[in-house]
C-alpha cells in the first residue's frame, strides 16, 4: 500500500483538498457520535493532557476538522463541569507519501483561529505529524487516550496476493474490485485480507491506547441486506471498472492491464466488522451505526451532469495515484471524463450511495492488563 | 522568524540537503559529548520508551543523523548492561515552512536500514514530525527525556525591532549583521533579543522535560578573546554584507534595501550563553565546550576557488529564503557568485572558521518541582 496509495496532493483541480466533500459529509454525520464518545472518555479520566491520533488524515480542509471538533467538544464539557482546560497533543497520521507540507502549513492559521475564538481561556494544543502505515504500530505503549479514523480503514495494506489462478491467469478479469459477478475466490481473498489487516490494526491500537482508552472509526462498507436490481452496481468502483472496460473495447487501454488491476480496499458488511472486532478481542464495542451519503455528497437535485462530475472527481482524488501506476498518466483525463458521464447516467436511474459504518470501541481493561503482564 | 526563515528545500543544487556539510562536521565533532550525555541519561532512569526531540532538524541527510547516533549510543550501553532494548519516540521539529515532505520520505529507508543492521534485537522506533517555533512550547508538560538541537539556537525569533534611530534612520547601515564597526546600540539590540529568546527557550524546554531530563545543543558563537587584525572580519556574514555593499556600488541593489536588511541570528560569546542559562535558572550546566569548524567544512588544502564556492553554498542554503524577500530572487545567483569569490580571497589570507559552542544541561529537580507545585 505504501508505494502508490496517496490522496492527490496540493490544492489543484484534481487534488484531494478540492475534492473531499463526501469525506466532509461523512465527518459531519459522525459528529454526534464523536461528541458522545469524547464526553464519555473525558468523564472517565479527566486527563490533564488529552493525547489523541487521527489515522489517515490526508491533507486539505478536512484534515484539521476532527481536531477542531474534538477540542470544542471537550471544551464544552469541561466548562459545564467547571474544570480547568486540558492540554491537547494530537498526532496526524498518514502514509509517508502524503502531502504533509500542505497539511503542516495549514496549522498556523488553525492555531490562530483557536486563539481568536477561545481567547486565553484555553489549554495549549500541540499538533504533530506521525507518518506511517497504520497496519502496524505507530505509537509507544499506552500513550494515547483516543484514536480517530475517518474513511481510511477500508483501505487494505495491499492488494490480495492470491488473485491469480493456479495457472497464473487473473481471477478478477474485467473488474478492478468486487463486482456483482465476481468469482467467490476473489471475494474470499479480499475478505481474508480484511480480517488479517483488521487483526493487526486492532491489536496495534489496543497496545497504543491507555487502559480504558477509546477509538472511533468510520469506513465505507456494503449493505448485504439489499437486493440489487438487474441494472444496479454493488459499488461505485464497479462503474469505474466498466469505464475502463469500455476503454479496453476502444483499444485505448490494454486488456491485460485491466485484468491485473485490483484496488487495495475492501468494503465489509456490518457483520464482518463486528465479527473481526470480537474475534480480535481487545475491544468492547460501545457504538455501532450505519448511514448513507450519496456519491455526490448530498448535492440534492442539481444538474445531473454536474453531480456525475462531482462524484467522479471524488473518486479520482483518492484513486488516481494507484490507477496511474497501472494505466499511465496519459489516459487519466479521458478515463475520468467517461466515468463522470457513466456516473451521471447511473444516477438518473438509481440513487448512488456510499454505505458507511461507524464504530466506537473501548480498550478492554482485562485483556490489556493481561497483555502487559 | 516563521514567515521567511527556512532552509532551501528539495534536493537541488542550492538546497540545504546538498549543502549541509558544515552542519554534518559540527554534528560529528559533537558526537562524543552526545554519547556521554545519553549514557548519563540512560543510566539515570532506564526508560522503557525514551522520548526525545530534535529541534531545528531541517531536512536532508543530517536530519536523521542525530536519531541514528542516539539509537546506537543507547543500544551499546543497554547491551553492555544486558538490559532489554527500549522503544524510542522521536519528534523532529522545525518551522512550519520546512520541507517536511522531503524529511518524511526519507524515514522508510531509515527504518529499513535499522531493521537490516540491528535485526530483531531492537526496540520499536516511532518518528514523528513536530512543526512549530521553539521560542515557545512545543510539547506537553514533562513529556520528554531528552532534547537535542544542532546549529539552530543561534537563529533568533525575529530581527531586533529597535534597529532604527529615533528619527527612523537605520542604525546598521551597510551591514546585514554585526560587523567590526557596528554601533554599540545595534550590538545591544541583538544581545537583548538573544537574552529574551533564550529565557523563553530554556523555560519552555524545562517545562517539557521530565524531572532530571537533559538537553544538549550546539550553536555558532563568537570568540571574544581573539584580537582580529585590521583585515579580518568578525564572521562570514560580514563578508556577505560587503558583497551586497559592492552590488550597491555597482547599482544592482538599492542602498536602502541593504540598510534595512538585518539577519535574524545572533552569535553569542560563551560567557553570554553561560550567563543566560544561569539567569533563567531551570538548568544545571553539565558540559560546556567550544570548537571550530572551517567555513568549507574542513575540506583541507584543496583548490581555493572550490573551497570558497563551497562555503558560499552553505551560507546560501540557510539564508536564501530571507535574502530573497529583501533583495529579490533575480540577484541571488550574482550575489552568491561574488560572495564565493570574496570568501576565496579571504581564505587565501585567513583561516575562515565557525566558532561553535556546545552545551549540555540537566533539568533541575528542585526548580521543576517548585514550578509544578
Amino acid at each position: 500500500m505504501d508505494q502508490s496509495l496517496c490522496m492527490n496532493g496540493g490544492e489543484g483541480r484534481a487534488s484531494y483538498a478540492q475534492n473531499s466533500f463526501v469525506q466532509k459529509q461523512v465527518m459531519s454525520r459522525a459528529m454526534p457520535a464523536l461528541q458522545e464518545t469524547l464526553r464519555e472518555l473525558y468523564l472517565d479520566s479527566f486527563p490533564e493532557c488529552l493525547k489523541s491520533a487521527d489515522l489517515g488524515c490526508s491533507s486539505g480542509p478536512n484534515a484539521l476538522l476532527f481536531l477542531r471538533e474534538m477540542i470544542d467538544s471537550i471544551d464544552a464539557i469541561r466548562k459545564k463541569l467547571n474544570k480547568t482546560e486540558p492540554a491537547f497533543q494530537i498526532f496526524l497520521n498518514d502514509l509517508f507519501d502524503n502531502d504533509f507540507n500542505n497539511l503542516i502549513r495549514s496549522i498556523p492559521s488553525f492555531y490562530e483561529e483557536l486563539r481568536r475564538e477561545k481567547g486565553g481561556d484555553f489549554g495549549p494544543c500541540f499538533i504533530a505529524a506521525m507518518p506511517g502505515n497504520f497496519y502496524g504500530r505507530l505509537f509507544p505503549d499506552h500513550s494515547l487516550h483516543f484514536i480517530h479514523s475517518s474513511y481510511s480503514v477500508h483501505w487494505r495494506s495491499q492488494v490480495p496476493v492470491n488473485l491469480v489462478s493456479e495457472f497464473g491467469s487473473p481471477l478478477n478479469k474485467g473488474h478492478i474490485y468486487l463486482a456483482r459477478i465476481t468469482p467467490k475466490s476473489v471475494y474470499e481473498a479480499y475478505l481474508d485480507l480484511f480480517n488479517r489487516d483488521m487483526i493487526v490494526f486492532l491489536k496495534s491500537r489496543s497496545e497504543e491506547l491507555v487502559l480504558g482508552g477509546s477509538m472511533m472509526f468510520t469506513m465505507i462498507g456494503r449493505d448485504a441486506s439489499v437486493n440489487l436490481s438487474e441494472d444496479q452496481v454493488s459499488n461505485i468502483w464497479e462503474l469505474l471498472g466498466r469505464t475502463i472496460s469500455d476503454m479496453v473495447q476502444e483499444g485505448i487501454i490494454e486488456e491485460e492491464k485491466l485484468d491485473d488491476c485490483n484496488m487495495p480496499f475492501y468494503l465489509p458488511t456490518p457483520e464482518e466488522v463486528r465479527y473481526v472486532i470480537q474475534k480480535e478481542g481487545s475491544f468492547d464495542i460501545t457504538r455501532f451505526e450505519t448511514f448513507k451519503v450519496t456519491w455526490d455528497a448530498e448535492m440534492g437535485d442539481g444538474d445531473l451532469q454536474m453531480r456525475g462530475k462531482y462524484a467522479a472527481a471524488t473518486v479520482r482524488a483518492v484513486s488516481e495515484s494507484i490507477l496511474t501506476t497501472h494505466f499511465g498518466e496519459e489516459v487519466m483525463d479521458g478515463l475520468f471524463e467517461r466515468f463522470a458521464s457513466k456516473v451521471s447516467q447511473y444516477m438518473k436511474l438509481h440513487k448512488g450511495e456510499y454505505f458507511n459504518i461507524l464504530v466506537s470501541v473501548k480498550n478492554r481493561w482485562i485483556s490489556t492488563l493481561m497483555q502487559s503482564s
